[in-house]
């Protein structure tokens, strides 16, 4: 399993009057570690959508351990926690640079489907290369 | 129990490229959703937290049935799924009113907590009142 | 001059650490305020979109007097400011319901496009109903 | 005058339905492109806040010559445009690193206050060293 490591700085827009970081920003943090996450993998998801395959998201879950506070500098860790032909499920770890806690985890869990008519898509069928590279970067190579 | 119902209309900012509202701001609206349904209780969040009562998120989780669209009305229905002197767990269903189809269910589960430092306060026994009154709100009336 | 009245209430969400409305919220408010001024003519913004007609920004600006704070009840005015056959310029006046203050005022400039290409749009010509419609809705008659 | 040059990504949540940036982003991307002419600067706005200083915004303005598309990388140019005892204003250039493009620019405005209070506060008079610092980066040395 591949694991892609993003660097986020935590903007000021982000916080809220609590003084820490909004709980609903750090699944957009997760959207920019998983667009890091394949862009490792050799292609982009601005790629796979040229290409017609989508991945809207069908679940999401996140368990905050601690704050996160304006200007932290974060670690957001992305691997791939299940892969089938039609779904994808990522895992994520957020953790603080300057004192290497762990801020939050999370997942996010994916279904393929044409970009032109949103009909679900069988990635391996369909786009054989791009399915094999994603099992090659996932804990299980193939269901 | 309770429930509340929340009106959201899809704003445009909200959406993404996909053409659907992006997921993160699911939780956005479970935050109004939770607002409302404090509100009806007769108080409100700003009451709680000038009282020195927050209650940060500890845990989000959400399942997307469908997509919901620009300038969608939405009835967001807010209710509390559990209960503890230093917990809070609701639970959020969103409807589009327009077909009343299911869009999303998700919870948000939260800590009771001082605002002045961030402690965490057992409800039941430093603001009875207001501890009884989410009890009488929430489906089992004491844990 | 005709115009319109959104009620915003301040969402935790849009809230910073300084315990403050965040100041880019502002425009998403005039988005929310736009949309309803188009919905008081008797069309969506969204029945524009279907019918091939799109409003890119171009420019936008706002001055902020004073805070809104969380759960602050607000009304925004719309209004046309100037109004063109290829652009639209409204303006927004930001009022908190519970003391009448003035919390702020802005503009957002846009141009009539086709969504199909992007290409700029004379409104007039194309869609005479539309502009005209506008035009009733705007200080100055036409231009 | 100095100017500091940030990175910016663009991401999913950031685009809406006409397939491009919303507008509204890109005051969130002139916040973290301030925060760096501030880092460059030795100091953090962090620094300044724990220090008592804040510094929020009383006008914005932007125009948006060419839209911005998911996964752009952009430059963000800040440099101070004016600079009083008791106010500052920034200038914010974006481009596209692929083509060079000029895609927006915009100024923010902002008072110095006492965080503790809100109240505006002469920085020239109460911290002198950093409102030196500022003059140094500034166009104008003092006015």
């Amino acid at each position: 399993m591949k694991a892609s490591e993003s660097k986020i700085r935590v903007r000021y827009a982000e916080t809220d009057k609590m003084g820490f970081v909004y709980h609903a920003n750090y699944y957009i943090w997760f959207e920019v570690s998983r667009a890091d996450f394949i862009r490792i993998s050799g292609m982009t998801y601005k790629d796979m959508e040229s290409q017609g395959i989508g991945m809207p998201v069908i679940s999401t879950d996140c368990v905050y351990h601690t704050a996160a506070h304006y200007d932290d500098l974060l670690t957001i860790k992305a691997s791939i926690e299940e892969l089938t032909p039609v779904r994808i499920k990522f895992k994520y770890q957020v953790f603080r640079d300057e004192d290497n806690k762990s801020i939050a985890e999370g997942h996010t869990e994916h279904v393929f489907v044409r970009t032109a008519d949103g009909r679900p898509v069988n990635l391996k069928k369909k786009h054989t290369a791009l399915y094999e590279l994603l099992c090659e970067f996932s804990r299980k190579e193939e269901i």
